[in-house]
């Protein structure tokens, strides 16, 4: 097991509200228009789909950054934001910063899609690489805050990021009512390190909330059943779900999922990539791994159904080879 | 140059009105959420793209079929409906004719996209097959009308048809203006018989419409020019737009774009892969050839720019094996 590098931003952190979710939603209502609730049948239920690979940056980390940046004090904004991220969280920090003219520096592992490098370098944002097996990214964080200065935004454990993911849950809840239909009873999230989960816990108060891991990365998973938080065992474990490799968890996202009784489930390759092609046949969207994990549970059974079930297409980045790959490959 | 036969419901057709897509706007909005319009940067400038390849069939044409099979009389419905389609107005046909209950026969190509005609029988259809180069479609389905009875919902030479497709533009206007952006002065438009291109003309009389064929099939835009109908010359010849692969178009859609002086424009094989690339990368979107025409359009530089410039993206059913070689042949 590897030892865990302390959290950059450790010991000065508010828990996330379900007030501050709220708030989010009204902040990035203003700038993003929601993205689309699909339905998808499923053994003949209903699950919708909230198609977040839609959004500008292609993944809902969009959100978590807008509202994070938004409320940064002036002299906050002006000594610049650090960003830690496999590349969707580094292109919505991105994103945001571009728009608030705010200089942004994003940690990266150097072995993350091409895409997703290209399209965080192209925001504008300073891209640092790091090596995802031998290197800490939070212990690089901390190192440039120290010297250079700046806000951590970091991808999960924050307070902000966790709010803003959240607002998936009510946009969702909002298209949901729109169609005549309750709130989500039950929510399937793709989980990295846990701050949609989190966020999607605050948001839906009375839904179930599922969170779904790649076979190998699913600390959260054994970390909720072990009562404590516990890391990736083998950070060399192989996984497509780039988007979801996260070592483990903070005690912030972790206190929401555990308080909520969120449940973990693991994925395999395979399921993953029967969801990538079913989310290209039936619904026409370009959907990552990553970003197909808690698709992949329900068409394996392994996320049951329920009345009104929510479940995120959380990202859509993919180099065009590795897509035409998994399109191939049955 | 191909001898057409003769529309199967020629001399019996009312003209489509701009009252008339109004009214498909209403129906169509009780029954299916607008599909996204999604901004994408070409050149420094920003078009807004219509995401038709979400709706549940995968295509707009979903729209002309509803409009027309809601305005059937009891007797009409309980006789049934003949479609002829490549395959996207063949799902649309069949999807409302299921919700609809009404029996719906369509005749396809032999040679249609696989998912096409599977989608087309799963959704409840008889699916008719014939030879594009060597048979006549229209000639097929007025045997059938002759010796079953039915109504023909024909692919694009109907006024419910081109009313119900010009509620894209309705719909792109009214997500414009809730962005507080004017109606589209130019839309740009994929274009196989010109029934989107008909309707567009109707729904929206002050924007620009520009058709967009794939090279070998662009006898509206050559019949533009001639002032009179002319039919694609060689039907064998080859395109990866399917879903365009119109002989000619018939008076009812010509009138109209004459009227309007819109203007066609022939998109090549390698600018339509293109575009279908630059959807999957930057809009996380499906997109089939023949609906990547209009994009493919903008992007080589052959339609120009405007101040809130529309472009279609109309359809995304294709074969998994097909879009992989797409990505990967660059």
């Amino acid at each position: 097991m590897t030892e865990q590098s302390p959290h950059p931003a450790a010991g000065s952190m508010r828990a996330p509200t379900a007030g501050g979710v709220a708030r989010a939603a009204e902040k990035i209502a203003e700038i993003l228009p929601p993205t689309p609730l699909l339905p998808l049948e499923v053994d003949g239920r209903t699950i919708w789909c909230k198609a977040e690979c839609l959004q500008p940056v292609g993944a809902f980390k969009i959100r978590g950054a807008w509202h994070r940046l938004t409320d940064l004090s002036a002299e906050e904004a002006a000594a610049g934001v650090v960003g830690v991220s496999s590349g969707n969280h580094a292109q919505g920090v991105a994103w945001a910063a571009k728009r608030l003219g705010i200089a942004a520096t994003i940690i990266m592992p150097s072995n993350a899609p091409r895409m997703k490098l290209d399209a965080t370098r192209a925001l504008g944002a300073e891209v640092i690489l790091y090596d995802r097996v031998n290197e800490s990214r939070d212990a690089i964080a901390a190192e440039l805050l120290r010297t250079r200065g700046g806000t951590l935004v970091h991808a999960y454990g924050d307070p902000w990021i966790i709010e803003g993911q959240g607002t998936t849950g009510i946009e969702a809840s909002a298209q949901l009512a729109a169609r005549g239909l309750g709130s989500p009873d039950r929510i399937v999230a793709c989980c990295g390190g846990g701050g949609l989960s989190a966020g999607l816990a605050l948001a839906c108060p009375d839904a179930e909330i599922i969170a779904v891991e790649p076979e190998g990365w699913d600390d959260v998973t054994r970390s909720l059943e072990a009562g404590r938080i516990l890391a990736v065992e083998d950070l060399a474990y192989p996984t497509e779900c780039d988007a979801l490799q996260t070592p483990q968890t903070w005690p912030i996202n972790f206190a929401v999922l555990q308080a909520r009784g969120v449940r973990g489930v693991a994925v395999t390759r395979e399921e993953v990539r029967h969801a990538v092609r079913v989310a290209f046949e039936r619904l026409h969207l370009v959907v990552e791994p990553g970003g197909a994990a808690a698709l992949a549970a329900v068409l394996a059974g392994k996320a049951g159904f329920s009345d009104t079930m929510l479940v995120t297409l959380s990202g859509g980045n993919i180099d065009p080879a590795h897509f035409a790959e998994i399109l191939q490959a049955r």
